[in-house]
Formats: structure tokens, sequence, C-alpha cells
């Protein structure tokens, strides 16, 4: 038997020969293959699992006999006793090689083990958290070599894990020295370090070796709602998700309205930053209980976020936000800790990171939708929308990516909106007109049943139907237009002039009834011709925008378009393309990405080579502010038409035919005419 | 006339050739010449004055005509019209070089200029401030460039000062916008650079030009006085000191007590830390005020303290310093701000260093008198005693340094003496007891006469005369050896022993009458044999810790001796080695360090090398714990003698002979014998 075998690593590939006698471990830290360990080779984290193959294997050269790897030995026996080992599998700390060797590292096993995020796309992130736990048995105090406690916890883990020059949260130490005399000097440490090369720093210490997880929560901070979602920091997979209303909406709903509400009042913005602060820490306590884990696990928060809430959450009075030039205090990304912040549910030493902001409307969730979708990496050119109470729209690909937002309010949202609700059981989320009867169908948040479909009635008995969330009105507005009952400049035709008795006059417009559930007590679901204005509006200020974009890179038209928030998901692409939200593209080309801000968000919370990229890449975006170039509002009052006044929708045409009706300015002083134009 | 002039500089003699029409700034950076700026060039701050030489210089080997140097501009002339310019001095931002040129940089202008610390040593500190300023012109925001105020804060640092990286103070942020704007974009930045390599952080923002100064607090946090001294950051030189007493002193007087007190109440050291933090808010404002300074600009702070208040000062529990292994929480050095310090007076901001501690008993001050007195670079052996509460000791020289710390506890401070204050006016802080009439004549704090010259009745009316403070007692107890009233063992004599009316009976044993003030109401002060058994507790521990260095360096003797600590100052050399404090050694070699401690903090705030230096020669301190060390109690005993049992004195015999008598355990029992030994 050779003294020095050959040992392979898979899946890396990785090989070399090592000193008989070598465990698995060392082997695979010498030849650079990424194993894990926390307890650092003493066999109590099984961390280290490996999968040793025996045979002969032609494709490496090798054949591996059953002495190759040393007994199964105490402290592998003890282990599986008390915890269970899987089959086949062994202690990289205690096995050591005997022979040539090949051995399987199997995902979880793997520091660096990779996280497919999506089927779709299949882009995989590798975890690279900016926390890890390391286990330590750290000398106790002697009065010959007098060093604090701090300096022998410091030496134990470069000694143990090569990390130089550790320093302690400063949080952390009035309770050091307790906690490792209670551990019996024997703790498990996180230790965080934000950056390669940075200081790394102790966030957290645990008595013994730690078994209760590691956790962080990407928080989607919008202007309406917040959004958590706890992740595991070593798998990288969201173990809960959890939302609470953003309590600020009582300083107003739109973000204009809390910039003023911060101007006109004294102390207003410390008022919203409380609120905001307070509502995170409300949120923090639920989705650990919910999820069944400690709150002193969660030792990360990354944060994304528009910019009045950035600079809300940071204290920042977001005054200048809400006038031109509209300089943000500061862009870059934001690295501080719970503490600082004021967020007193977390650990104090919880480490906090804020995405860059992309410019003074296009904000740190831009920022994480970006890096979530990666518009710079696209081979054609991407148009992403992230639809909420403000629109972030980037356009790009490989050469150059663009971004803006553009101020759609919410009536996207179902705000402002006669019969508007947010999306939530009873909402009416989809509906479809019969281009013969007229008549609509839907189908309510809560039901996979069409209002047609035996059952329904039963099916909503609980919830109602109470109201239209975003996706609904959209669908209702777009189904109005394909129907013919309302024309391309946005007006509801009189019944007379429809033929629909679903049009009703409302005062000098028409209305067109969804539901009357007035005979069992419920509303009059009615879309409004005031309802259809405001759809205008929103979708207006979202098109002009990606138009604005598209001037500015060049082209009429774009290869495709992904809808991105977590309303974006819910949109019908060709009702969304019937409304002219989104300019003419193969509908199949017309992709959902979800909450990117949230991918986004979790993306940067396990890997800080994500953040380092994203941070590059915000730089290197062209920023284009709506707000002061002329051709917004030229873009904007050609799109007011249904889909648009001038640019045309040939991939649109293709799977619908609008009908060419005007019906005047309204139904009453146009004499009820229904007319084919040119 | 050349192209490329030559251009030397002195004091430093660099020299080179520059283009001609470069201004004298430019050329010192060029030619790495050391001359301030604090405007950057833009001739407001004077900071860059230099003095221009005309003439034949026959030691650099150029002449200097009258034309070598640009005219007087406009910036110089509007300088000298508001401010005033010395005679011959040119602003070097704005004269430039027409010719070959020889330029003195005065003192004030060069950035790194020496301070001379003290004549005897004359050892100098190049100034190396963490804080410096820099005034920069911000650009303005602008929509088509959407970077945050504080990315273009960052850029013009960078851009005018070669700062790389600059960092905002989280503090500083809410605040940002609003300077910028306020000060129309001209700011003055401090910015703070702990170390080589680090990121500089912003820590304060003044608007426009600032001319206020910038200001270090030396703190020297002692168990029974708080003492700081305001330094100018930029001249080393110390504009204020104040000193307040340590409100701790309500929780014990001694540091033990201290830590007893940690010990048995719940939430004491958090008591404990609130005290001291209160005070120091009480004592910044106070010594800013004194100075005429805003507190704004004290942005740094150095403190030196003993173990239990460093900890206490950092908010952490002291109890492990009060039982073997004496384990520090933290022995490094801190950095950190008065913000995380909960420091309410500073700016939040103000950097804040505590010097690393050097054991669980020897602390940051003793880290801070190895920084003043610097034993490592000794080439003689020298024993370095701070005399405190607790005394810290230093042996050493280039070789190798010890430590230790030794428990004197209070009486060489003047509590625990029946007479015994704090040195204030009133305090008698030297005697002479003349050895025929044994009648004492002594000085007291507040007036240079002696009791027995004319005038001093008069000279001590307002304070009378109202104790003995701790140079006193020394002094006291010295003379009564040295007059043989007393003997070696500590005994003091009876009248009819001694000869001496001022001998009187106090129980059983005997006190010695330094001043009878009752007749005019005042107090009578006499040194009782329960004061000369304290003092030889004191001095037995100093001396025995010392002692225990000189075993652990393997020498009977030393050098010298250095006497520190601020009562260190007043101790009379002769009667320190007659009491058999300090072991013997020549007279002349036996010198005062006044307040080391606090000097050490004022080297510190003023360099950052001098840190780096202190915390790397702390590591390699060797350590002596004299708590556990069974020699420390043997030396203990044999140095009760005055001035010890057995160790030779043969220096001290030089300039004194020490009467052989011997008053037995008690005057009575003895029968009033005074006999001459051997």
């Amino acid at each position: 038997m050779s003294d020095q075998p050959l040992v392979i690593f898979t899946p890396s590939g990785k090989r070399g020969r090592v000193a008989r006698g070598t465990t698995v471990l060392d082997a695979a830290r010498r030849l650079g293959v990424d194993l894990d360990s926390v307890c650092g080779g003493r066999g109590i984290c099984s961390k280290c699992q490996v999968a040793p193959q025996q045979g002969r294997f032609e494709k490496h050269g090798i054949t591996v006999g059953p002495e190759a790897l040393s007994d199964w030995n105490a402290v592998e026996a003890r282990y599986d006793e008390k915890r269970g080992l899987k089959p086949g599998r062994r202690l990289g700390c205690q096995a050591q090689i005997q022979g040539d060797m090949l051995i399987d590292v199997p995902p979880e096993s793997q520091v660096h083990r990779q996280v497919v995020r999506k089927a779709a796309s299949a882009r995989a992130i590798t975890m690279d958290p900016v926390t890890r736990l390391h286990f330590v048995e750290v000398a106790e105090p002697d009065m010959h070599e007098p060093t604090g406690d701090l300096e022998r916890l410091s030496a134990a883990l470069a000694r143990d894990w090569g990390l130089d020059g550790v320093r302690l949260a400063p949080a952390l130490r009035p309770g050091l020295q307790s906690t490792l005399r209670r551990a019996n000097w024997r703790v498990t440490a996180a230790v965080a370090t934000p950056r390669e090369g940075a200081a790394p720093v102790i966030t957290a210490l645990f008595p013994g070796l730690h078994e209760g997880g590691l956790y962080g929560l990407a928080i989607d901070l919008g202007s309406t709602t917040i959004a958590a979602h706890l992740t595991d920091l070593e798998t990288g997979q969201v173990i809960a998700s959890s939302g609470i209303m953003n309590p600020q909406i009582r300083f107003g709903e739109d973000l204009m309205s809390r910039v003023s509400y911060a101007m006109m009042t004294e102390g207003g913005a410390a008022e919203m930053t409380g609120a905001v602060r307070e509502a995170i820490d409300t949120l923090v306590p639920e989705i650990a209980a919910e999820a069944g884990i400690a709150v002193e696990t969660i030792l990360e928060v990354v944060f994304v976020c528009n910019p009045v809430m950035h600079h809300l959450l940071l204290g920042l009075d977001p005054v200048e936000l809400g006038q031109a030039p509209f300089a943000l205090a500061t862009s870059s990304e934001i690295e501080t800790d719970a503490g600082a912040l004021g967020l007193a549910a977390l650990p104090p030493s919880a480490q906090i990171y804020l995405l860059p902001c992309i410019a003074g409307h296009v904000g740190a969730d831009a920022a994480a939708v970006a890096l979530s979708e990666a518009p710079q990496l696209s081979d054609d050119l991407v148009l992403i929308v992230d639809v909420g109470t403000n629109a972030e729209i980037l356009l790009g690909d490989r050469s150059r990516v663009l971004a803006c937002s553009s101020p759609t309010g919410p009536a996207f949202e179902g705000a402002q909106i006669s019969s508007g609700q947010r999306a939530a059981p009873g909402a009416i989320e989809a509906i479809r007109i019969d281009p013969e009867t007229r008549a609509p169908r839907f189908r309510v948040i809560g039901s996979d049943l069409w209002s047609d479909e035996p059952g329904f009635a039963e099916a909503v008995r609980t919830t109602g139907v109470t109201g239209i969330c975003g996706s609904g009105i959209i669908e209702a507005v777009a189904e109005l237009r394909i129907a013919g009952l309302m024309d391309e400049s946005g007006l509801i035709g009189s019944a007379e002039q429809t033929g629909s008795e679903r049009c009703v006059p409302d005062g000098r417009t028409h209305s067109y009834v969804v539901h009357d559930g007035t005979a069992e007590g419920g509303p009059l679901i009615t879309v409004t011709q005031n309802d259809i204005r405001a759809i205008q509006l929103a979708k207006s200020a979202l098109y002009a925008g990606a138009r604005l974009l598209m001037d500015e890179r060049g082209v009429d038209t774009v290869d495709r378009v992904v809808l991105a928030g977590a309303f974006g998901a819910h949109i019908s692409p060709l009702h969304a393309m019937v409304l002219g939200m989104i300019p003419d593209v193969a509908l199949d080309k017309v992709t959902s990405a979800g909450n990117a801000a949230g991918t986004g968000a979790r993306i940067a919370l396990c890997s800080r080579a994500a953040r380092r990229g994203i941070e590059a890449e915000v730089r290197r975006i062209t920023k284009v502010e709506t707000a002061i170039e002329p051709r917004f509002q030229e873009h904007f009052v050609a799109a007011n038409a249904i889909p648009h006044k001038t640019d045309p929708f040939p991939h649109l045409t293709q799977h619908v035919s609008l009908p060419d009706v005007a019906f005047g300015a309204t139904g009453s002083r146009d004499g009820g005419r229904r007319r084919r134009r040119r």
C-alpha cells in the first residue's frame, strides 16, 4: 500500500496524494475541496459527512478496496448512536485515508453549496453568506499569561479556523465572560466577514456546539407592505415568509405624501422612522415563532426598498427626495447592525445590509430586481418592469442597462378604484367578458372556479365577492376593450351604443356592472369611467417610462418583457398588452419574475459575491430621470389611448382583434352612435 | 531662467526641479515635503505659509534672486488684509516658483511637527493624530448623475486629499444633507484614520473653512480622581487641564470594594458605569468652557485607567478581576466612539481609544506609563513606580521589560492616616525634624514658607493648617526615623526614650505631635503609631513588588528609579529611600516623571505610531502576578522594617545616617530604654 495514497473528491474532481492516516477532512482542506465543518474536527457537528465509494472507477483510473479507509471509530459510533448517520456515510474528520480513495461530498456537506434559484432560468447561487459558525474550545485564563478572555477566544478562532484579527461586536462585550464560563469555554462563534479581507466580527456566541441553525431575513420594505423571508443561511432555503402592512400608511398612502408629511411636520420623519422600525420589531418575533427558531439565531438582514423608505429606515429626512434634483443622502450600499439601526427585536450585532440605490427615484428595490433578473447578463434586450405604487423599469442586455422609475400611483394595486381592494380572499382577480353576450365571468381569490361554473356560489360562501384587486381591474379594462364596450380613448359606451345592459349610466358617464351582490347584502361591483381614467394614468406612466428608456437605447421594440413585483406574478400578459402597459412583444416573451426585489434580497443574503456584483453594476447602470425629461410627457400623453395612440402592436393583433369603436366624449352627447372607424 | 528651477526646502533639505509656475504647495507635495494645508490650496486657511529665502546659499549651492517667486497675488493680499501674514511669509498655495528657490517651512506649517515633550528627556513626539481637517467643495447634486450627497463628499475628499473609501460616521448621516446645503457645499470634514490603511471615517462636518480648532482629551481615569488634559491636535499643546473626583467613590474607596459592590449588588456594575460616564459628561463641557472652545471640536479621547476602571468604563462587569485568575474580559486596545461608550457630552462620533491592559492587575494606566517613560528604550536598568492606590511597577531596559502591580492601599494618598487629607491648600506637604531639638518645621500647600519662617502665620491665615497629605506623611515618617524618634521596626519612642516632648502617649503607643492648632480652633496634627503601620504596609507592598521584578530579572540593584503618578512628583527621593519605598540607588538617579500615565495618554492622543508601538510593547512585557507569588509575601515581610530588614542601602547612608535605636514592642513595656544596637 502506498504511503501517499491518491484521493479523488467528487463532484469537484479535485485530486492529490496525502500521507496515509490523513483524515478525509484534512485531505479535503489540503486539496482545496469544499467540505464543511463547524466543530473543527471534533466529530460532533457531522457537517463533514462524506460518502466514500468502493470499486473500480475507470473514469478516474483507480480501484478502491474495502481497506482504503480506516475502520468506523468510537467517535463515529457514538455520533451514529446519538444522532444517526445515513448508510454509507462517514464523518470526514474521523475517517482516515489508508489507500487510494474516491470520496463523494454530498451537497449538504459543502460550505459553498449551490442553490438553484428557480427552474425557469436555472440560475444557481453559490452559498457564500457573511456569517458562518465556528466551534472553538477557548483556553482558560492563566495568571502567568494574562491575556483577556476575548484575546484567547480570538486566538482559538485564528488557530482552528484561520480567522485572523477577529473583533468582538461591542454589544457582546458585557456578556463575554459569563458566556465563556457558563459554556465551560466551549462555544460556537457566529463570525461575520462582510467583505473579503475585512476584519471578521463575532456577532453571536452560543454555548457549546450550536445546533439551532443560523438564519437571515430578506426584507422587502415596500410603501404599502413589508414582506420578510426567513432564510436558512446554510442551505439558502426560505423557511418562513410573513408580511405586514407598512404602518407609515397613516402618514400618507404614497411616497410623496410621506415626504410632504416629513416636510410639513416637525419631527415627522423621525415619527415615520419609528413606525417602520417598530413594524419590523413586530414582524421579527412573529416570523421566528412561525418557523420555530430562536430570534437569537437571526444574525443577518438584507433590506430592499425604494429611496424614501431607505431614508426613513436609516433615520434620514427624505425631504430632498421630494424636490429636484432628488438628491439621496447616500446612494451606496449600507453595512450596519441592528443596534445601530434601532431594531430592538433583533440581536444588536445582527448584520444589516441595504442594497445600493440607483438614483433618487430608483431605489435599492430596483437594484434588487437587477440582482435577481440580471439584465446585464441577458443576450437579448429585456425590459423589466416592477409594478407597484411606483414602477421601477430596467432595460438592457450585456452591453448596457438603463433604469428609471415612473409614478404609476396605486391604481394597479386596486387603490383609487371604486370597487378596488387589496389582493385578498373575495377579490376578483380575473375577468372574461363574453364577446357575444358581453356578460362577464370572473374568478375570486380563494377559489379556482369561474363565476359561471357549478359550485361557485358555494365556493365563495365564506368570503363573498368583495371587490376587484389589481390584476382584476387590469383584466376588466382590457376585456372591456376587447369586447368593444370601451373605445380606444377609454370611454365606456352606453347600453344603446354597446348593446349591453351591463353598461349603465353613472352621472355623465357609464359604468360596467361586473357583479351585483346587493340581493345578498353584498356590494355592487362596477368598473366606472373614473376607474378607467385611473388605470389609464397608471399604465401611461409605466409605458412612457419604458418608452423613454427605449429612446435612450435607440430602439422601438424589445426582445422580451419581465413583469416583476408581487403583483406582476398575477398579471395576464395578454391583458397587460391590450391595456398598453408594456410595449408590443410576442406573448410568450412576457414572463413573470414574481417578487424579484424580494428574490434579490435573498440572493444578497446568501452571497457576498452577489453583493459586490450588484454594487458594481449599480454604478454602471445609466440612470434616466423621468421627471425632467420633456419626452416623458409626450410619451405619457400618447400612451393614454388603449393600447396606444400611435405605437403599433403587431404581436398583440395576432392574438386578439380590438374592435374599432368610438363612443365620443360622452355617451349621451354623441347620440348613442356606435361606429366602425376607417 | 530655467524652465525647471531647482527648489530646496528647509529644514528637511528635500530638493528637486519643478516646472516653472508650480506653486510652492504643489512643489512640496511632489517632493514629499511636510507642508500643511486644510483648505486644499484655496488661499484661505494659511496653513501652508512658508518663508522664502533670498541671497547666496553656499551650503545649498544656489543663489536666489528677487524674481525667483511670483509676485504677491490678490489672494495673498486679501488674506493679509483680513488676517495678516507675518513679514516675509507667503501662502504656499499661491506663490509660484519662477527660479531657483530656497524655501523654509516654519514649524507651524508642518503637518507632522515635533512636540518636544519635556526638557529633561527631550523626547520629541511627531504629531500624527488620528483626526485631521480637510476643507472641500462638494459637487452639487445633478439629476443626470444621481449619486448621493455622501458619495459626492467622498469623491471630493478623494480628489483633493487622496482619501479613498471614506465612510461617514452613522451619527452624522441624519444631518448630512442639511449641513451641506447650509454650508453652500463648502465644508471642512474632520476625518479620522485610526490606523494606517484603515478606511477613513468622517467624524464631523463643519460649515465652510473650520477655524475653531481640533482638540482631544487625554483622560486619566483614576480610582479616586478623573483628570483630563485638553490638547490641541494640531500643535500637541495642552490648553486646559481639569479634574474631578471619581463619583464611584460612593460605591467603595478602593478598587476591590467596588468589585465587591458589583459582585454583591444586582445591577451594581451598571450603576458604577453610569456614575463614571456621568462624571466624564460633567467634566467635558467644563474643560471646554475653561479653554473657550466648542465641545463639537473635541473629536478624540484617549483613556488610561486601571483594569477595574477600564471594565467599568466599557460597561463590563469587573467581577472576574476580583478573583484569581483575574481574567480581563479584553486586554487589547479598544477603539470605539463616544456614542458607543454612552458619553453624551461629546460628539457621538468622537473617536475613543483605550490603551491596552498589561494584565488583570496591571492596566492601561501602566501601559501609558510605559509609553511615556519608555523603559524598553532605556540603556540602563530603570525601575518605574507609579504610586497611587495601587502601585504599577515596571522594570526594564532595551533587552526586556517586566511589570506588576502591588496593592499599596490609599495610605500614600493621605487616606487611612489619622491627620491625613488630600493634597489641597492647608495640607502639610513637607516636614523636617531638627536632629537636635527634635522639633518639626513644615510647609503647607499654598505657601512657599516654612513654618519657622517669618510671615508663615500670615501666609496660612486663609487656609489654616488642616492635615497631612501623602508626600507630607512620607517625609514625616522618614524624618522620625532620621531623628531617632522611631526605630527600624517603626515604633515611635516615648518622651523618655527619645528625649522629645513631642512624643506623647496615645493608648498603648506613642504619637508625634507635628502641629497643635487647637488654641486657634484648628486641629491637633500628629503622626500616630497606626499611621506608621499604614505607611509601612503601603511601602512594603511597593518595595516587595519592585523586588519581585528584580528577582525575575536576576538583579539586586537598579540603575535608576522613576517616580510617577501625580503624587510621585512631590515625593522627596531622600525621604522615599529612608522609608524604603524604593531600592537603594544614587539619589541623583531618582527622578520624578510627574503624571506619567496622563502624559502617556497625551502621547497616544498625538501619535498613531506611538499607539502601535505601545500595543506591540505591551505584548512583549513580561507580566508578574504578585498575588500568586510566594516570594512576594517574603519580600513584603522583610520590607516592613524602615528602610529594610536585610537589604543594604549603601547610597542612602552616604547622605544620611540612621540612628540605630530600638524602642521594643511598646514604650511602656520596654521600660523607656533607649539603646544603641550592636
